[in-house]
Order: structure tokens, then sequence, then C-alpha cells
């Protein structure tokens, strides 16, 4: 359960006037944390007309900076997170209007592509796998297509000869994270936003209400309603909160534009390995899970597995450059679905309140963060439920699955 | 056989007046490249009281830069390189002065190790092949020591299980060829040598006679003597030159202090692999050896096969930091020896000169280049070879079989 009290006891923070006449301009939200989920709840909600402020030290540097951009609840479906599958096809069906509206309003190509994402097999017993997957997908409704080994290679020539057979989930989409950050930012500012590039500190309260963002400086940024769109540093703002960070690792290559024209995945050494390519050559080949903390280091081991799956995948990938390593920090949750909606009961003071079904006035606190694997996906959907939460229109019904309450009921 | 006529001709060579009185201020020596080798002549020559110049557009940032600093002529010994052999353990034994010297003048730590390096086996093949090595180095006269796979544990924990056994050299040191080039560059800064960083455009003549160096940007720096040391793009100053780039892969990792204490060595899947300590947790891992031009991309494949090479030598290497990936070019030769000594009968009005043994004025043309992978064990001999041959004095007889003319004879 989130618990306020010990960011409000925390040295120093009494000694800012919070709510006090200096504690101006006074935003209608403020978000903080400028990866794609906190920076799409802000130009969602700027673009209603709520004026908006996003404090982040470095905008798109965290798990956003590292993602692959999979658009991708097809092929990552698991057997027992049903919930988290149908939250992610609602938001990949928002993904086609949310990209020409951010390409409209900042100029700028995301490099967004549906060829789908092809799920390949090596021995029998991944063959088995695969099979029994697409079954699964296809109880679900989902549009998956069996493919046999030279099939996956007809798709995708440089393939491993040893591939047997594979699934293509044809819905798959994807995007570049770092396009996607770059166009938001645009965006936003059109769209009236503004951004401040300090590290928030904590929140500011009166009395238990949230009336702001103190920022590492002191200064406190007042708004009406705070958006915590942090990722895996969210409980430094919300302690309590159910997030850890989870380490990933991930690789640039590059190479000649075509070398794949699909996102490449495979179950390989039992840990899921993939390829994205971009329309410049890129290729993210990705990634470790790791319960590391945050540690930060890109290690010989993590690099050395990500590079010996992928050669097993597609073997040509030896002659391409090794561009860039990355490690990111995903936000992970107990059930791996995010916190989206207000967050109640969480003031300084005292018990939770009972939750009202729709409150009186804008929330004062809300989380938009906890996207773990899934974060440039699910930006759309969480973008237009906050937006919800802050303006009172009605709230997606399969957001309700990401209440951040639901860990203490 | 070198050829200057090719750079003569080039366009815009013969329209800066060579040997002009713009051409000053007049060096006795001007050195072409700022790698180990180059600024190691540099410094012994001005130490001798020759006024001196190096031009590079960036010291030390070829070869050495990527440079592990082995100064291992025993374990690096094969069967068909004795004169190899002989020059390396020349250097090697001057090793200790030099570094005493450099240490002394530059007042910096060039962390020089003498704990030896330990070459180990896997299987039966691999210890056979040990064993015929020992007996040949022992043959030599050369001090190595045979030990078990415990032995070798003993004095290296983290090696694998699987070690079979392993030969330590002991007489074998090294040490960090970044801080030799910063040493170097002090050393040479109090010995009242200039650098001047910019790219050398090509060689200036006085008829047949090399009166200098070509800046880029057109400039002439007067000089007696020229030293060609380039590395691998020595060719381009003195076409003709047998000198071709061999591309080199190589890894920092970082780790706690004294997670090795030793190089290590093995031949993993048929290629030599090695790991170099340093006093401060980081292990140069190296290297790839490819015939790939100045082709200076970091490869998947190349930063895969040293990271699977170095888990088999020690498995834990897997938890360390991959802090670094680097290319370098290393300056090949056909018998892998390099050129050092004057370059006769280069002129570009004809034919080649007959080469007197000690000739009346110092030469005007020489080469300290082609060291291959021996540049920073090499540097000493080279360093004071060049001096003589540059004052007149007695040239080390070990030197001979580093004639730059010996290919076309």
């Amino acid at each position: 359960m989130p618990d306020l009290r010990r960011t409000a006891a925390e040295p120093g923070s009494s000694a800012v006037p919070d709510g006090s006449p200096d504690a101006s301009p006074l935003y209608d939200v403020a978000v903080v944390g400028a990866g794609v989920a906190g920076l799409s709840v802000a130009w969602r909600t700027a673009r209603r007309g709520l004026s908006v402020v996003v404090v982040d030290p470095s905008p798109g540097s965290g798990a956003t900076h590292a993602s692959a951009g999979m658009l991708a609840p097809v092929s990552e479906v698991t057997y027992t997170e049903q919930p988290l599958l149908r939250l992610g096809l609602a938001s990949l069906a928002m993904w086609p209007a949310f990209r020409a509206d951010l390409e409209g309003e900042s100029g700028e190509d995301l490099d967004y592509r549906t060829d789908g994402t092809l799920d390949v097999a090596y021995g029998t017993d991944d063959m088995a796998y695969l099979d029994d997957l697409a079954s699964f997908e296809e109880s679900l409704g989902l549009r998956v297509e069996r493919l046999t080994g030279r099939g996956c290679r007809a798709l995708e020539p440089m393939l491993s000869p040893s591939v047997r057979g594979g699934l293509l989930a044809r819905d798959d989409a994807w995007v570049n994270p770092r396009r996607v950050v770059s166009a938001l930012l645009a965006a936003l500012a059109k769209a009236g936003g503004t951004v401040i590039t300090e590290r928030a500190g904590g929140l500011a309260f009166d009395g238990d209400r949230v009336v702001g963002v103190r920022l590492a400086s002191g200064q406190v940024i007042g708004a009406t309603s705070v958006v915590v769109a942090a990722g895996p540093w969210s409980p430094s703002l919300v302690p309590g909160l159910p997030i850890r960070p989870i380490k990933g690792q991930i690789l640039r290559l590059r190479g000649p534009e075509g070398f794949l024209t699909r996102c490449v995945r495979g179950l390989v050494h039992g840990a899921p390995a993939y390829l994205v390519p971009r329309g410049d050559g890129e290729i993210t080949l990705g990634a470790t899970m790791e319960e590391m903390g945050f540690d930060g280091r890109v290690t010989a081991g993590g690099v050395y597995e990500l590079l010996r799956d992928a050669r097993e995948l597609v073997p040509g990938v030896t002659e391409l450059e090794l561009s860039e390593t990355t490690v990111g920090f995903r936000p992970g949750t107990p059930d791996n679905l995010p916190l989206i909606g207000p967050l109640r009961g969480t003031g300084p003071r005292g018990p939770a309140e009972p939750a009202a079904p729709r409150p009186p006035r804008p929330p004062d606190l809300l989380a938009a963060t906890g996207h773990h694997r899934a974060g440039v996906l699910l930006a759309p959907i969480t973008a237009d439920a906050i937006a919800a939460f802050l303006t009172g229109e009605p709230v997606p019904q399969v957001v309700e699955s990401c209440d951040p309450g639901r860990f203490s009921r």
C-alpha cells in the first residue's frame, strides 16, 4: 500500500511552505517523469486544454531510451496474463490514430511499422511450444499464422537454416521509441506544455492533500493534480508503491537496410531473444531481464548472451556493427500490470479514505507507471485513461485491472 | 620496394616550395606518427640533444590506444619467428631502464608489472601443444615453468576448472600503453620536443632528398631527417611500404582489483585469447586478427568471440562490466618484423642507390613502423636504434633483421 508519510517526514520537506503563494505558477497537472508514459499523458492532457508541466532531469533517458518499441501484445502473450493481453490489444488498436496525431503535430516520423512479428522455433520441443501457443492464441481470437521453416526463411532469408518453423503475428507492430520521445516533446510544446529539466525531490502537501511537486532544489511547482510517471523511480516519490527496477541490457546493431524486415523472436537457451529492425538499418537486439536493482553496468555476460542468442536466430548478425550497448530499468510490478489511476488514501495524515467512484474534483495524485516491458505499447491507453481521470471523462473499462489500489484489497 | 614517386607526383605536392625559406623552423628530426613507436623515437632522440617535432592529428589514438601492452616475447614465441623473438627479448631487457627513465622524467606511473604470463590449456591436444612449446622454449634457453591444472588455479583462482595445465613465463611483463603515451608526451615536452596535432599530407622534397613533412594544410615542416612512424598509415607517406592494417577488436572489462594477477592466455577455438589485468581493476581482453582493411566497426561477431573465449578461460568474467569496445589497426608486415632504419634509394628521381654502411650525414628518411602486435614491447629498441642511425652511434646488431630494404633484395 502506498504510504506518503515517509515522504512528508523527510528532512526539509516540511521546511518548504507547501501551497504557499510562492508555489506558483499553479498548473492543472504536473507529471513527474518524461518517459513515453509521462510525456504521452502530458501531451494528451495538454491537448484537452489543461495546463501541464513535466518534471524530469533528462527526458526520454530511462526505460524508453533502452526500449525496442515493440507493439506486440499478440506475440508477447502468456497463459496467465490475459488482463495484460486485453490492455495491450486495446492500446495497440489506439496506436494508428495516436501515431497519426503525433506525427501530424510534431512533423516527425516515428518509424512505425506494421509488418508483424515472426516467432521462430528450433528443435521439436520448441515447435511443440509454438504449436500450443498458436492454439491458445487462436482460442482468444488472435490472428496468427503457422509457418514451416522454409516458410519462415521465405519471409526472412537471414534466418538460421536450423529454424524448424514459426508463428507470424501479423497484427504486431513496432516503433522507434527515441523518435516517439522526440515527437512527444515537440507535440507537447506545441500544445502549450512545459518541461522542467530538474529532478523531483518529492511531493508537496497541504495537510494530506498533494499540491504540487517539490524540485530537488527546493522549489515547489504547484499543481492541482500530480501524475507519478517516474517508472522504476516512482517509489522515491510515493514510498510503498509496489514497483521495482528490472534491469535490461539491450544492444543496437547496424546493418544494411532490409537485413531483416520484421521483428524476429525466438526462445533461445530458455530466454526470449528478439531483433527489431528499423528503416535506417539499425537493429535493436534485446534483452536481458535481471533482478539486480539499479545496477547500471553493461556486463560481459549480458552482452555475450544477447549476441549468442542473436547468432542462433540470425547467424549473419556477426558481420554487423555493434553500435550501442545500453542498460535500462523496467518498472516491474507484482502482476506485470501497470499502475494507472488515482492513488487514494495515500495522504500523510492517516488511514485510507473510502474510494469515491468519481471524485468531485480532480484527484490530487495519480499513477501512470509500472509498465514493465510494455511502456511504449501502453502509452496511448495510459495517456487517455489518465486524461479521463483528470477531466471526468469515462475511463476505458479495460484499465480497471490497473487500479493502483489493487494490491491492498 | 618503397617508391616515393607517387607521393612526389601527387597534385599539389610540387606546388609547395619544398626547402624554400618559409619551410622553417628547421628541425633535426620530424617524426610522423605519435604512437608508442614515434613518441619513443622522438623522446630518445630529443634526449640526445636533437631538435625534434612530432606530427600527428591525435597522438596515441592508433594501435597503441587499442593495445593491451603485453611485453611478452616468451609466451608469444612461434616456431618460425626467431628473429622476432631475439628482437623482443632484447627490447624486453631494455624495458626496466626505459620505464625508470620514463617514469622519472614524466612523473607518471606506467602500471608496469612483471608477474609473468600464464598460458593455459584445456584438452589433451592443447596440453600436448603446450608441452611441445615448453620444450622449444627451453631449447632456446627461455625460462618457463610447467604447471598442472591445480597449479594454474593456485596462481589464478578465477581460472576455469576445465584448465588442464599451463606454462608460466615468469619473465614476461606488461604495461598500460595509454599511460605510456601520456608519459612519453610529458617526457618529450620536458626534453624540448614539439608536437604538431595536424595530419601529415606527405613528405617534402628538394630534388630526391626528403627535407621535411608537408602538413595536410600545405605548410611544410622542415627537417634534416624524417622518421615515418605512422603505423598502418605509413604507406600513405611512403607508397610501396609493405605494411597493411590488421584489424583488431579489443575489449576492456572492469572488475574488482585482484580478480586476476597475471596475464592469462589460452588457445580457445583455435584463436589465442588473453586477459591482461591492471592495477585499477581494468582487464584488457583481446583480440581479433582481421584482414579487413581500415574497417573501423566494432562487430557483433568480434565482441561475441572475445567474450566467448574469455568465458572459457575465466568463467567469472561474465559478472564484470564491459566498459569499452575498441578497434585498432596493427601495422602488419610480410614477415611480422618491423621496419626500423633508413629508407634508402627511395627518392623520387630514380633507382636505388647503393646502401652506405654509415652515411656521411644523417639519413633523410627512416622508418620506425610495421610493429604489428609488438609496438609497445619493441618501443625501447626501436627508439634507441633510430637514435643511433641519426647520431652515428652503433646500432644494435639484432635490429639488422628489421632493415626496411630487406624485401627488395
